[in-house]
Formats: structure tokens, sequence, C-alpha cells
């Protein structure tokens, strides 16, 4: 899938036009924020380079680029969270993705068993400022599910 | 405000740990994904440098990091458009925020005048890719609004 190039477009085109023109990076990366299609909370955010943001079109699975591995990643590849995209949208420069998606497996996008990658809270109290864990607990064990580091 | 270094942390503090310690960029930002406090929707993306971070905290009043102006942005300073923090929260590894916020004036986080940036579906018919606008008028006229570019 060959995306059009943002820089063909002027800031009007870009902002309120009808030409999906993602602007990838210098390092060929979109941001992609993923919500949940039910609820709308959000679960996780990661990046996709334009062969993930094919795969993902094509196959309605969440393909993302992985920056740790330098590689392709399918959602779920490994642990079964595979993701079914509902909905992509995008925001009005074009250099960011939000991906409504259904959750399959256990419910668990984040790689720690939790729902969510946001399961932590910054509590600020007087001037200490903490980490507060409060949106419930691994959904799996991650020692259970992940045979690679 | 000093942060931790997360560099100082193992895997296993930095991610089930009760240390906040936001793992800047190369180029000192960290990624904030701002949502309504009310509904969840998810309204814009944007960058935190450390500073930026420290006056949000210390403020309630939503500082992003302007990387096309290069410099601190106080949501709203121009637009009116001030975005008061409800919680922050952050990811399993700490390099990404989720704020939710209350977005006041005339509720419109989008520099376009929309609610929100993600104001346009990617729609797929056939081979063809599009965007589609589906969520609305924008609540004020930018032009009425920004005087500098």
């Amino acid at each position: 899938m060959v995306f059009d190039d943002p820089a063909t477009l002027d800031k009007a085109e870009l902002e309120q036009g009808e030409t999906f023109a993602p602007r990838f990076d210098d390092k060929g990366l979109i941001l992609a924020v993923t919500t949940e299609a039910g609820s709308g909370d959000v679960l996780m955010v990661a990046y996709m380079n334009a062969e993930a943001l094919t795969r993902t079109l094509e196959t309605g699975d969440v393909h993302y680029f992985s920056r740790s591995r330098n590689s392709l990643w399918r959602k779920g590849e490994s642990s079964g969270e595979v993701q079914r995209l509902v909905e992509m949208r995008t925001d009005c420069d074009q250099d960011a993705l939000l991906l409504r998606v259904e959750q399959t497996g256990r419910g668990a996008a984040c790689h720690t068993g939790r729902k969510s990658c946001f399961y932590r809270r910054v509590k600020q109290t007087g001037g200490a400022i903490a980490l507060v864990q409060d949106s419930g607990e691994p959904l799996f064990d991650p020692s259970d599910v992940y045979t690679r580091d």
C-alpha cells in the first residue's frame, strides 16, 4: 500500500482534506494511540512504520513496529492478545493515529498482563511524587506467556 | 522539580514500582496523550519536556513543549482553551503519559477549533483510502483566535 506524501499537500489540504497522508517521522514511524472500542479506554501507545500500517489496514489485525526489537510486530503474535481493528482515525496534522480495537485473548493489551499499559497514577503528596497502581491485577502472568525476553 | 533517572531502575522497578522516572527521549521529550476527564475521549497528543511536566504538576495547567516553535507552551495561552489537569498516569515502561483533563474555554483542544484533533476517520473502499470528517463542526474559527501563525 502506497500512502500519499504529506509534503505534496499544503496545510489546508493536510488538515482539512480527504487525503490520507500519514506523516512518518525521520525514522519512518508514526505514533498510534490504541483504545478499546467499547469503553474508549486508552490501552497503549506504540509506533507503526508503513509496512505495519499497511498490514493493519489490509488484514484488520493491528501491527506495530517494535523499536526495541527493530522489527514488524503483529500484536498478539506471542501472547495471543490480538487486536482487531474497528476504526482508525488521524489527527489534524496527520502525525498520529488513533485506533479503536477489539482486544481479544484475555483482554490484556499490556505485556505485563494488564488490560492497559497505563495502570499507574502519578500521585503528588506535598513535595513528594510517586506512582500508585489502581487499575486491577494482571489478567495473565507474563512468565507463562512470553518465552523470549 | 527533579525527576528520578530511569537508568537507575531495573526493569521490575521501572514497570512495577512506585518511582516516577519519566523516560524522556534523546530530545528530552516524553509523549502525552490527553483525554477529556468526563468522557475519556482522546483530545490530542503532544510532547512535554521536563520543564513542561514540572509546570503541569506544579500549577495544574497543562503545559507542553512545542516542537514546531521549539518552546514551552502553556495550552490555551493564545486560544483560552486551557486544560486543567485532573489526573496523570504513566505506562509500563514510563515513556508515555496519559492525562485526564478538564478542557476549559469553548471545549476545543484542537487548533482547528474542534474538540478533538482526531476528527477524521480513515475509510477504506475497495483499494481506495480516504479521510472522512465525522465528528462535528469547529467550535471556533481559528482565524478569529490566533493572531500569529
